[in-house]
């Protein structure tokens, strides 16, 4: 038992994942449910997610050891600021925000000095929404980064990691920056680039498009709300990495004009190489 | 029964999944496996896939009724112009290639009068090679593509139809052009930008690719020499899909560099209805 109160805040896909994951391995001795929307609190509470649920932060924050905001990247700072005064002293304020340094900049210069926030992105999660998505076995595995600053509390720093964790995740620490750099290379870049292709499809060809146009476009079909946010909050990592992604395109054009298939196949073979690594 | 001996020309996983199909339908009599790797040929049979194997033109192809060739879009052409004297007046001889217009060019400007070309290209495959990846459901509920010509006999086309779709497939009838146009954009463009992709990638990064990163790069695992070969055959169209890729993409950069939101919204918005159609 790591924590007492768990209180998360936004049940959907990955706020599901993380009360599911902390009842089935006993991180907390109760898990609660904060949100806007009662019918999907509901439907966690149903689905197993959380014990207790509720839309006050007066009733569930309180007595709360730890709270986790699971809310789309451009309303954690808000959240977590509208929630901290309810909190009690010591209440360690994690997240799973897809991007940090945004996230950080807002929490850090205005929150109360009696609560501690660190930030976290647990990478785990899908193109669909929803409780009804929640896995308990989702985290198992997957990389989380945890990202301190020079604010950070290196006790709460450590109980961040132990509940990630916890749930299953390997950890990584590093600067909410460097977060933000990898991750546009790692997962926004692609995202856009889905969309690039997925939007570029001329209409006529769609019942022609077999598993390999299906794979690389899957991710297109996540929220746009979401992916929008996303992209506000890292638009200049993400702008760097998509121009190293359109020279490097470009080489490819420029071998393909040329017919110099001697360097298209070693930019073919270079991919490949990277793509095995990964493995499926 | 719709074919009486059906020998297959090269049995990877295409022509592989074709000999175990056929078997498991009952679409010939007997299917033979032709190849120039023995081993290859003996793991087909051992697996199933075919009933008889051999590296010889002179022994396998008299009596064959029809013949498939499922060789790198790069020998196709070659291979067929090779075993078409070794066939019986009458034989039906079609291929598995991703690419049409080149393979039509250079088969039908020098096939002997005998024998019947149609080619035909079935949607199916993945980033794997070898018959030890063969399925016998493979072809269920994909598309055939079948290209014919001003030169294609209408029996010999309309069987060719029938041998697709007793395999399990649906067929679609197009011109050479047409398929390559079309599979430009729903296959060649995207193994492209995949490779693009997942070559752009630092590799301090690797660590932090998650499912949608291996989602959008998996073809690019895909072999070197077979996709070089289908970029060579089908570059014009390829280069026309590019550019009109790289334009979409632009205008989400543009609108990133402004910040100009509405216009994200807008091109997210769309490719996420595109992929939505889809389906899984």
């Amino acid at each position: 038992m790591l924590v007492d109160v768990l209180t998360i805040v936004g049940v959907g896909l990955i706020g599901g994942s993380i009360g599911l994951a902390a009842r089935r391995r006993g991180v907390a001795r109760q898990v609660r449910g904060v949100g806007r929307n009662l019918a999907t609190l509901e439907k966690a509470r149903d689905l197993g997610a959380v014990d207790d649920i509720g839309t006050e932060w007066t009733r569930m924050l309180p007595d709360s050891e730890m709270v986790v905001f699971c809310t789309p990247v451009d309303r954690i700072a808000e959240n977590v600021l509208a929630a901290a005064p309810f909190c009690s002293p010591g209440t360690l304020l994690t997240d799973a925000g897809s991007t940090k340094s945004k996230i950080l900049d807002d929490v850090e210069s205005r929150l109360p000095g009696h609560v501690r926030f660190v930030g976290s992105h647990p990478l785990a999660g899908s193109e669909k929404r929803g409780p009804e998505h929640a896995r308990a076995d989702l985290f198992e595995g997957r990389w989380t980064v945890v990202t301190p600053t020079l604010r950070t509390d290196p006790r709460m720093l450590q109980k961040t990691k132990g509940f990630w964790e916890a749930l299953g995740c390997r950890v990584q620490v590093m600067s909410p920056e460097a977060h933000d750099r990898a991750l546009a290379c790692t997962s926004h870049l692609p995202h856009l680039v889905a969309a690039a292709l997925a939007g570029s499809l001329p209409s006529e060809h769609r019942e022609l498009c077999a598993t390999g146009f299906r794979d690389s476009t899957r991710i297109a079909a996540g929220d746009v709300g979401l992916w929008q946010a996303i992209f506000r909050h890292n638009r200049d990592a993400l702008l760097e990495s998509l121009h190293a992604f359109e020279d490097h395109l470009a080489r490819f054009r420029l071998a393909l004009e040329a017919g110099d298939w001697k360097t298209l196949d070693h930019l073919l073979t270079q991919a490949k190489k990277v793509r095995d690594a990964l493995g499926n």
